[in-house]
C-alpha cells in the first residue's frame, strides 16, 4: 500500500516513521522543506497511486480546513481523505459533505498515544462507511499497538464518531491527571507523616486499583523531579475537555468531575490575578472589615 | 440590665455600644487597659448584680475554651455564660457540661452582621434552654435589628444549635459570594460587548431575582475600585466554611456548591505554586511533550 | 407614548398592565384571540403611531426569530423593535443586521422579576445605541422598579449586551439558590440538633450576610410546606445557566459554582437511572465484589 | 515463618490462601466456625512461635480496635501486630501506643486489590519502624505482586502511614471510577452518532493515555451488560473518600475532583427524595410560577 501524510511535525513525522516500518508506503508532504518528501500537494497526489488514501495530521480548526478543502479539489473521485488530527467532530460533518462533492471519501481518525505512539503504537478510533474502513484498515493495522486489533482500534460510527470518542477520551484524561494530582499534593502537604511519596506512587504501579499508563508517567516525572521544582503550575488545555463539556451541557449530561479538572487549568494560568477571587476579597473586606492583600 | 462582656476588639466594643445604646448597662472586660472597663475577670464578676449574665466576645478556640473555664470557676451557681463568639458547635456541648459542674448556665449565640452590625442589628441565631433563651431575651432584643423580632433572632435549639446555625449561615455565603465573583468574572472578561460592568451590578439593587444585601457590598466594592487594581485574588477563610463542609462530608449530604468555594479559596492562596498543578503540568510533558512553564 | 406589544403570556400581559398603569398606551398582540388587541401584526403596526416602538416578549428561539422577522418586515425606517425575552445574546446579534436592513432600530432587553415584576417592577438590563435607549426611556421607567434609576435599569452596551447581562445574572442566581439548597439540606438532616429549620431561614432576614430576595423566598416556600412535602428534588434549568457556563468555557473563566449548580439540576432529573453512577456501580462489583442494586 | 490472621471474611481468607501458596505457614481465626483453624485469640496465640506476627484484617473502627487491644493484652513483649484493615489512619497512632504499652510492636498495612487480589497479588503501603517492616518482609513479598518489590510494596513512613497512603489511593479511585463514569455516559447519550460504546472503551486498551486496570474492568463490565440494565445508579462509599476529603480541608489542599466523585455518590443514594433539589424547586415556583413536580 502507497499512501499519502500531509502534516509531518512531531506526531506526522513519528507516524510516517511507523508506517514505514509496518511496510506502509508513505509520500509525505509539509510546507517545512527539510522534512517534507515532495514540493507540494500537488506533486502528492501526482506521486500516489489511485485509488488514492492521504491521512491529514495538520493542527485542528483553519489549517485542517484548508488543507481538506484543497485537497478535495486535487483529487479524484474514490479517493479518500482521513483526518487524523484533533479536530472538532462537527467540523467532520461538514468535510464530508465537502469532500462528496467531488467524489472524494472522507474519515476521521481520533489518535490518542502522544510522543509513546512511535514505539507501542496510537490508540485508534475512526468514523466513517463500512467501505471506507476495510479500505483503510492496513494502515490502521500498522499504526496501532501490537495485539488484538480490537484493544487498539474501534470502528465508533459515521463520519464524525471517531473524532467523538478521542474528544471523550481526552475529558477522561483530564478527569484523571487531575485525581493523581490532587492525591500527590494531599501525600506531599503530609511530610510529617509520609516519608516516601515518588516511592509511594512507584508502588501503587501493580496489584492496586489504580494501577494505569498516567500512574507510570507520574512515577517517571516524579523521579525526574521528586518535589516538582522546575516547574510551574501552570497548565495549558487543547480544546478537547472543553468540547467535551459543552456536549455535556448541550445533551445535559452531568459532568462535575471533568469540568472541574477543566477549571483548574484555567485557575492555574491566573497565579493571583483571579478576577473572581479579587471579587470575593473584595467583598469579604466590605463586610467584615477582613484585611486584604494589596498588589504592589 | 447589668452584664458583663468578655472580649472588646472590633465586635465586642461595637456590641458594648449598641447595648449601652440600648439600655443595657454593661461592665466590659478586655486584657487591652485602654478598652477595658475592669482590670480583671473576678472585678467583672464583682461589679455586676446576680444572678449574672456574662456575655463572652472572644477569638474561638483556646482563648473562649479558657475564658469560659476561668468564669464557671468564678460564677455563682444561677449565673449564665453566653458564648457569642465563632466557636465550632461541638465545643458548645463540652462547655454546657463545664458550666453545668458549677451550676452556671450556658448559651451559644451565632451573630452575623460584621462591622455593619452596629448600626443596623446583628442577626442572632442561638442554642440553649427555653429558661436561659428568656431570661437573656433582653440583650438579643437590644443586639439585633429593628423590625419583627423572628426576622433577626431564632431559638435554634439545645446548646450548639445556635454555633451550628450561624456555621450553616456562613457555608451558604461563601457559595453565595462565589457566584456573583464568578458572574463578575465573565462580564469583566467581555470587555469587547460589557461596557458598565459596576453599572450592570448596580441595576441589579432591584426588581432582579439576585438582590441581596452581599450585592449591594459589591456595587460599593465596585465603586471605589472598578477593576479591583488594588487588591490581589488571595482569599482566607476563617473556619466555619470548613466545618460546615466536615458537616456534610459526615452526614452524606452532596454540596458541591460550597465545597467548590471553600476549595477556590484554596486555591486564590497558592498562585503557581500548587502541587497538583505542578503534577498536572508534569504528567502533560510526560505523554505529549508539551510544554511546562519553568520554574525561574 | 404609544407602543406595541407583542406576546400576552404570563409576563408579557403582566408588563401591558404595568405599563397602562404608568400611562404608557399599549397595544397588544397575541395568538390567544381571547387576551390580544388587534386580529394580526399588521394591525398591530396599523394601530400604533411612527415612529413606532414594538417591545417583544414571546418564547425565545424560533418564535422570537420569526416575529423579529415579520416584524421588521412591516414596520418603516426609523422604527424601533425590542427583543424582551431571553433571547441568547447571539441571537440579537443577526436580529439587529436583519432589522437593520429594513432601516428599523434593535434593542435587547434582559428583563427578571419574574411574576412579582408586575408590583415590584422589573430589573431591566438594554443593549443598544444610545439614541434608541433614549427614545425607549418612558417604557423603561415605567417597567422598572421604583427607586433611582440606576438601581433597576442599565444600559449595559451594544446590541446583545443587554440579553448577556440577564444570562450572567442568571447563572449567578443558580449558584445563589443552590447555596441555600445545600445549606437547608444540612440542616433539615440534623434534625437531632436544628429543632426550628424554618424559624432559622426566617431569622436570617434582617443583619445577616445572606439576607436577600432569595431567601425571603425560601421563607415563603418554607412556611407554607416546611418539609418540602409535596414537591419532588426535580429541577429544569431554562437555557441561561448553560449559556453561561458556554461562554466561561470558551473564554476560560473558572465556573465551578456555577457549573455545580446547573449539574444538580442535570442530576436531579435522573433519579436513580444515572448512566454514569450504574457505571460507578458496576466498576465497584468489578474490583472489589461490592454488592449493586438490581434493577426491578 | 508461621504467622496468625485474624478475620476470615472474604478478604481475609483470600490472603491466607495466597500466603499458604508462597509458603507462610499460617493459623487463622474467625468467629466463624466454619473458617477457622482455632477455636478462640487466646489458642491462635499458642499455636504460632515467638516472636508471633499477627495480622489483622478485620472491619475498621470497633472490630479492629477490640481485636487490638485484646490481642496486646495476650501477646508478649516483642510479638508484632498488622493492621491490615481499612482503619483510618488517625487509630493507628493510638493502636501503636496501646501495643507498645505491652511491649508488642504495631505497624499498619493498606492492601489493594480486592478479589483480585488472591491471583494477582495486593499492592501494600505500610507503616512502621524499619525493624518492624523488615521482620515482616517475607509476608509483605508473598501478598504482594510478583515483580520488582518497589513497584507493589512500600514503607511509608512511620505508624499510620500506610492507612494514610491507602486512604489517598482510595481517593484518586474514586476521581478516576467518577471521570470513566461521566466519559460512558456522554458516550451513552450521543446513540445517534456512537455505535459502539463499549467497542470504544475496549479500544482504548492499548495505545490511548487512560488505558488501566479500571479501563479493563469497565471492559468487562459492560461485556456482561452493555447498558447496565440490571443495576441501578446507586453508589454506597466505604469511608476512605470522606476521609481523604476531610484530610484535604484540614490541610488547605483543593480537592474538586475527589470531592465532586464522593458528593455524586451522595446524590446517587437519594433518588428524587433530594431536600437541596426540592428547595432549589420550591424558589423556582416561588419567583418564577415554574411548575414543580408534585410527590404522589
Amino acid at each position: 500500500m502507497h499512501i499519502g501524510l500531509v502534516g509531518l511535525g512531531r506526531m506526522g513525522s513519528n507516524m510516517r516513521t511507523r508506517l514505514r516500518d509496518h511496510h506502509i508506503t508513505v509520500t509525505g508532504f509539509d510546507k517545512n522543506p527539510d522534512v517534507t518528501d515532495v514540493a507540494t500537494l500537488k506533486d502528492l497526489v501526482k506521486a500516489i497511486p489511485a485509488p488514492r488514501i492521504v491521512w491529514v495530521m495538520v493542527p485542528a480548526g483553519d489549517i485542517t480546513h484548508s488543507v481538506v478543502t484543497e485537497l478535495a479539489g486535487l483529487l479524484d473521485k474514490g479517493d479518500l481523505i482521513i483526518d487524523g488530527g484533533n479536530s472538532r467532530f462537527t467540523e467532520d460533518a461538514r468535510h464530508g459533505v465537502l469532500a462528496d462533492k467531488h467524489g472524494v471519501g472522507f474519515m476521521d481518525a481520533g489518535v490518542s498515544g502522544g510522543v509513546w505512539g512511535l514505539a507501542n503504537g496510537y490508540g485508534l478510533m475512526v468514523g466513517g462507511s463500512d467501505e471506507h474502513v476495510e479500505r483503510a484498515m492496513p494502515i490502521f493495522d500498522a499504526l496501532r499497538p501490537e495485539g488484538p486489533r480490537e484493544e487498539g482500534f474501534v470502528h465508533v460510527g459515521p463520519v464524525g464518531a471517531g473524532h467523538y470518542a478521542k474528544m471523550v477520551h481526552n475529558g477522561i484524561e483530564y478527569g484523571i491527571m487531575q485525581s493523581f494530582a490532587e492525591g500527590y499534593e494531599l501525600l506531599d502537604t503530609r511530610e510529617d507523616l509520609i516519608k516516601d511519596v515518588t516511592g509511594t506512587f512507584k508502588a501503587w504501579q501493580r496489584g492496586t486499583v489504580v494501577r494505569s499508563w498516567l500512574l507510570e508517567l507520574l512515577v517517571r516525572a516524579l523521579e525526574q523531579d521528586p518535589e516538582f521544582e522546575e516547574i510551574e503550575g501552570y497548565v495549558d488545555d487543547s480544546g478537547e475537555g472543553r468540547w467535551t463539556l459543552e456536549e455535556a451541557i448541550d445533551h445535559a449530561v452531568p459532568m462535575p468531575v471533568i469540568s472541574a479538572s477543566i477549571f483548574a487549568r484555567f485557575v492555574s494560568r491566573q497565579g493571583d490575578e483571579s478576577p473572581a477571587m479579587k471579587a470575593v476579597a473584595a467583598l469579604r473586606h466590605q463586610f467584615g472589615g477582613h484585611a486584604v492583600k494589596k498588589s504592589d
